[in-house]
This record gives structure tokens, sequence and C-alpha cells, in this order.
């Protein structure tokens, strides 16, 4: 089975607003086997509406719709819905019953404009509102056309409308609608789990994983986000079980492929790697930060319980803060400069010993966009890496394309290398 | 004009991506004075590309699609439209050698399967890619008319192809398509100002800014995100000039009715317009932070010649390096606990003195999901602010709802507030 999403709402075309319901909306259909294929957004307008619905009806067999369901002249969705199945519509007493009482909860007057939200399309089944106003509509045609209230050689099986509130439809959609869904779309299971590289371009992690990406059955796909590499590999089965064991070779063999470019198997970010595996081995991690000014902090501390090992981050702006705080010595700020090997070294060691940390990480370099010079140009980091157990190395880098817009995405990289050489510390040391 | 965006990518139909290219492009066009009426997403499909961009050439004049450009078997966008509109492709030797250059500047060879990305369809126009492979490609109608290339009777004008990395396609956007279509493109002027308030519910900022709302030219429309209500005036007109004379006083009276929740009118965001205070007043601040975690420090840093301002964050995650590097008492921890008004008071001071900073900021406070208590519940964060002319001020605050999934929200409502209450300080203390 194939599914498509139209979500209804000019908000939505001007850009005002992200769509997030398309993609949430997308993984219940991928969960309940019937993947969606299209996806299209929808200004208020009854013409353009009627052209997307209509063409979904004869190419999909699970619509879902959302957004167009308020008080409004400008929502259509229902109407819209109704008037190209040609189903009359008629006042639904408990939607009326429900949507009064909800303005009576919150002490208020039912405006008279709400009256059109308790219209039902005749035979559609309702699903109830629990949070809001407008309940949503169930077409079921099998069951449509049973009544005799429907003949359309349509594609479609099943066409819902729900609510565009992204909490409401998002309740709707999980309580009432892929309840009934569930028993009746006997779809293929679907088993999807996401493989993390990092510090390997696209193209050379998908020359390294080669024809693999060519399988049906699992299919293996790429996608790129700032220096880190995720291909997802998913697999059909009639049962998820059967899935589960035909991704699991593919994931071994990509590994073994990848080789320690690898950050791992469906992780979270690759700081919550590190903290894991800092926790596993009772481990304490110091940071200090120059041009990453506490993304890498803040990144550790997104992660609930970072406490545990994490105790102190310093953010040094200026080399007199990096002499008081990490100690760096005065010489070598005055004989190397801030963005050095030297600096970055020190930096490292001194937040180590300083916060007692059995590792640290320090991050100095120009992010740009000023400041660059030729032998030092904007992009150049040094990341120092220390452990009690093996020392203090520093990796040069050199991240962007020397472009005055890439401040964000040179922080970004830098304070991702840094975490991920702790990962690769930490799993040397340890041999893991 | 009418516009559509195709956003190509399974990885956008599965949701494991959100779709943030759409808004951005709607952004563009509804500046264009081409708003957007449909937008879809479509997978790595052949066939259904063939669907959508069959039908897209046929009912919009200005077409942009993102995604498809890259390397892989799977990246079709190029070769599907070309196809269609019956264009050959050829290699293109600029576009071959701007490919080849990237990899030699990275000291990358350049993978064979790259070349496929120099190939263009004949007689389009090449939109160089300034920071990835992949070069973009304009179908300019009327221009391939004249050239005698093409002759069908489509009514699209312009199409575009761009790739899908965000960042990639958001410089390609701005930097070679609009002034290309801008220059051709006459629609109408539109105007968009952004005024930011914070610190103050939907509801509230919406009753005071009032009958406001309901003007239809300039359209004045809330948006909340994170504690700001974000009010977008847009006005059109024949010229930008005159659409920007009845945006004025429309913000004018916003202002005033809003008073001194305002943060800005088109503020890149609040740390943005503190940096700016702090450098047109000439001072610095020091930062002190625990449960934020680096996240202040890091929308500090995230603006460049933030260094100008900021010297010195300490991310103090437990209380001896609250101690030792912002003597904070070891008697205050003891009797008030470190999620306390005194030692959010102690952080701020010790934090300004360490780094004799003008102001400093200090946070602390329970982000959970764990670690609260009846006193204390999670979402309890007290914020210090210090200036060497006011003194200490702590405030105290209870973010979120009691949920298990807020702690991102409570961080970043937390640093927001201490930034704000920065920026209210300087203003007043300046009387601004």
């Amino acid at each position: 089975m194939t599914s498509e999403i139209i979500c209804v709402g000019t908000e939505l075309l001007t850009g005002d607003t992200v769509n997030t319901n398309a993609s949430y909306v997308s993984k219940r259909l991928m969960e309940l086997g019937a993947g969606p294929v299209w996806q299209s957004v929808v200004g208020d307008n009854r013409e353009r509406l009627t052209e997307a619905v209509g063409t979904a009806l004869r190419r999909s067999d699970v619509i879902i719709l959302t957004g167009g369901l308020g008080p409004t002249e400008d929502d259509l969705t229902k109407e819209t819905a109704a008037s190209l199945l040609r189903l009359p519509l008629y006042e639904d007493k408990a939607s009326m019953d429900a949507i009064a009482s909800f303005f009576a909860a919150t002490g208020r007057e039912m405006p008279e404009i709400n009256r059109k939200q308790a219209l039902i399309p005749l035979g559609a089944v309702v699903l109830e509102n629990d949070i809001g106003t407008a309940p949503g509509v169930l077409f079921d045609f099998p069951l449509l056309r049973d009544q005799g209230r429907f003949y359309s050689r349509y594609r479609a099986v099943y066409m819902a409308l729900l609510p565009g509130p992204p909490r409401e439809m998002a309740r709707m959609l999980d309580e009432k609608l892929m309840p009934y869904l569930r028993e009746r779309v006997k779809g293929t299971a679907l088993v999807s789990h996401y493989l993390t590289v990092f510090g390997t371009g696209e193209s050379r992690a998908a020359s390294l994983v080669g024809e693999l990406q060519e399988g049906a059955n699992p299919t293996v796909s790429p996608y790129v986000k700032n220096g880190s590499v995720r291909f997802r590999v998913t697999a059909s089965a009639a049962t998820e079980k059967a899935a589960e064991a035909l991704t699991a070779p593919v994931l071994e063999e990509m590994k073994k492929r990848l080789g320690d470019s690898v950050v791992g198997v469906d992780i979270v970010s690759i700081a919550d790697v590190a903290v894991n595996l800092l926790k596993k081995y009772n481990a304490t991690v110091a940071l200090a930060e120059s041009c990453t000014g506490g993304l890498i902090a803040k990144k550790i501390t997104d992660i609930s319980g970072a406490s545990d090992v994490f105790h102190m981050g310093a953010v040094t702006y200026v080399n007199e803060i990096k002499e008081m705080l990490l100690s760096v010595s005065h010489e070598t700020l005055e004989a190397h400069g801030a963005v050095s090997k030297e600096t970055a070294a020190e930096m490292a060691r001194g937040a180590a010993l300083k916060a007692d940390a059995d590792y640290a990480l320090s991050v100095t370099g120009l992010a740009g966009p000023s400041g660059g010079t030729e032998e030092t140009p904007v992009g150049t980091v040094f990341i120092g890496v220390h452990s009690k157990k093996s020392g203090t190395a520093v990796l040069k880098k050199r991240f962007g394309h020397g472009k005055a817009d890439e401040r964000e995405f040179i922080r970004e990289l830098a304070a991702e290398t840094a975490l991920f050489e702790l990962v690769k510390l930490i799993r040397k040391e340890n041999n893991v």
C-alpha cells in the first residue's frame, strides 16, 4: 500500500511555519507499512485543494490531510472533500455536544461560527478531538461502499482529515486513527537502522559501502549533515523480526568496511556516544573552548545526567583568561599565539589538571569571518585531546572553504570533530 | 506570477528529515512577489518525479526544485528534468573544473562518480555552487525559446534545480538565483518586518496589539517560539518604499503598546541585541553557567566579533568547580545549595570579578528530567545579573510544565531570559 500526505494551510506555503506535521505523519505511515510516496502543501484555496485531493484519491491508497478544520471561512478541507466525494454534510450531535462542552469547560460561550466544526460528511467515521474543538473525519471507502453510499472508482482505501495544530493532530493520529488503521491495513513490517560515520566525505564513505547501496532489501541510502554521513538501512519483511534479520548482516559488513570512522548505529549524537563511553568507564572530561565558545559544553549538557562525567568547562575568549583559568603560559601565547598547536595542548592539559579530569578537550581556532591571515586562514582549528593515560595530542584542521558565512559551520565541525576524537581515544584506550 | 516548490528526497518523505528548505525558499518567493501556491515532496523515484515536474510545468510560473543533484545513482532531478524537456546533457567544462578544484582544495582525489554532477542540460543556465560540488541549473524558458531549443506550451517561465543540503541551497538561492530572478520577475513589492517581544505570553501580547492585527495592509501576525512572540508586519505596494511607508507607523504603535517587553525589530537573536548593546557602551560580560551548560556562551559566540565584549565563560557543573572558578563560598553552597538565590548571586559576582567584566550573568537551576524535589521542582532556575554600576540582582523562574521532555525547552528559556535581563539592564542604565 502507498500513502500520501496533504498539509493544508497558507501559513505553510508562505514559510512562516515549518511543516512538522508532515514528518510526524510520515513516521506513523512508515510504521504501518504504508510509507508515503507523495507529500504536498496546499493553501486555503478551494480550487487547488480540490485538485490535490482528487489527484491523491486517484493515485494513493491511504491519504492523510492535516489542517483546514477550523471554524473560519478559510477552513475548507472538510467541505471540499465532502463535495468532491458527493457526500452531504450533516450536523453530528455527538460532535456538537463535544464542542459545546469544550467551551463550557473553559468557561467561555461557544461562538456561533464553531457550529461549522460539527458538520460531518454522511457515512464518514468521526475521530474525536480530546484537546481541541475540531473533530477529525475518516473516509473508510470499503465501508462507504458497503453502505451503498459511494460508487467511485478511486484507488483510495482510506482518507483521513486531521486538525492542523500539531498537538491536536498528533494525539488524534496516535489515539484514534492509528488503532483503526492498524487493524485494517496489513502492511509489510519495515525496519530502519542508521549508521553514522564522521570525518569521511560522502563520496568516500559511499565508495567504501559500494555495492551494498544497490541492494533492494535492505536498501542503503546516505544522508549528509555537518561532516557526518548517516546511512539509513531499511528492510521490509512479513514480520519485524525477519526485517531485523535482513538488516543485521548488512550493518555488520558496513561497519567492517567503514572502520574507525563509524560513530555508531542508531546514535542520538556524537556527544551522546561520548557521554555514554565516559559513564561506562567511570571517567570525566573537562573542556577548554576558545572558538567553539561553549558549543561543546552545550552539546554535552544537552544530555541528561551529563553531570556524572562533566564538571568543568572554560570558555576562554582572550589570552588573559586562558592564562588565568587554564594556566596556559604567557610565554607560549607570546611565542606561538592563541591559535597554535602549543596553546591547544596547554589548554587541554590545563583544563584536565584544574578539574582533575581523566580527559580534556580543547579547541582554539579562527571561526571567522574576520581575523584570518595567510599563514592561519579562517577555518584553521587546533583540537587538543588530553588523557591521563595517553598524554596530550593536538590535531590541526582546516574547516570550511574560506567563505564569509561559514562561522556556524566551522564551529559545528570543530565541536563534532573534538567530540569524535574523544570517542576514538576512549575506544582505543579500552580496546573497543 | 505563481510559484511552486518541489523538494526531492526519500529522507523527506519518510520523515527522517524535517523539510526546512521549503520554508526557506517560500520566504524568498514571497519577497519576489511570486508566492508559492503549491509545495510538494517527492522521493528519489524517476516516475513520480516526472509526474511532479510535469504537473508543475503546466500549472506554475516559477518552479524551484531542491535535492537530487548529488553524485549517486539515487540523484535523479537533473536527469529527469532534462529528459522531460528533451534537452540533452553535456559535460560542462567550467562545472567540471569547479568540482575538480573543490576536491583539490581539500586534498582529496575526485571520485569518478562526481563527474555526473558536471552534466548540464543544453541551453540551461549554470548556477555555481561555491561551497559544494553540485552546480545548480536554471531553465530560463523564454531564453531557451529564443535560442530555438524549446517549443513546448508549458506555462512555466523559470525552473531552477538547487542542491538539497540546506547551506548549499540557501547560498545558491540567495547569491545566484535570486539576483537573476529579481531582474526579470516583476511582482508587487512586499515588505516584511518582524517585531520580537520576550517574556509576555502570546495571548497577552496579542491583546495589547489588539485591532492592529485585523488590518489588511499591512497584515500583522504573531508567531510563538521559546518564550518569544514574533509579530510579522507585511505590507504590499507598487514600490518597496511605499510598502515601507505602510509598515513604519504600525511598528511604532506596536512598540508603544508592548513597552519594555520589546526586544527589537528585525533582530537576529536576543544574544545579538545584547552583544550590540555591549559594543555600543564599550562594556564586557562574563558568564557563569550551571544548568544552561555553555548555551549562553554559545549564543554569544555565535556572533562574529563577540570577543570584543565576551572574554570568559565558566561552565561549573559541580560545587567544587563553582568554588574554584567563581569563588562561590563553601558556606553558601552548604547552607543554601547550588540551586539557590544566594549561589546565583555569588556566581554572577564571582564571574564579573574574575574576568574584570562590567556585567555578568549566572544561571543555576534544574533542567531535569531528574533531580527535582517538592521544594525545588524541575524547571526552577535562578538567574543572576550583575553590573558594576547596579550591583547584583537575582530572578527566580519556573520554566516548563513539569514534563519529562522539557530539558531542552527549560535550558533554552533560561538562556534567553538571562540574555534579555542583560539587555533590559543595559538599556535601563543608559536610558535607552
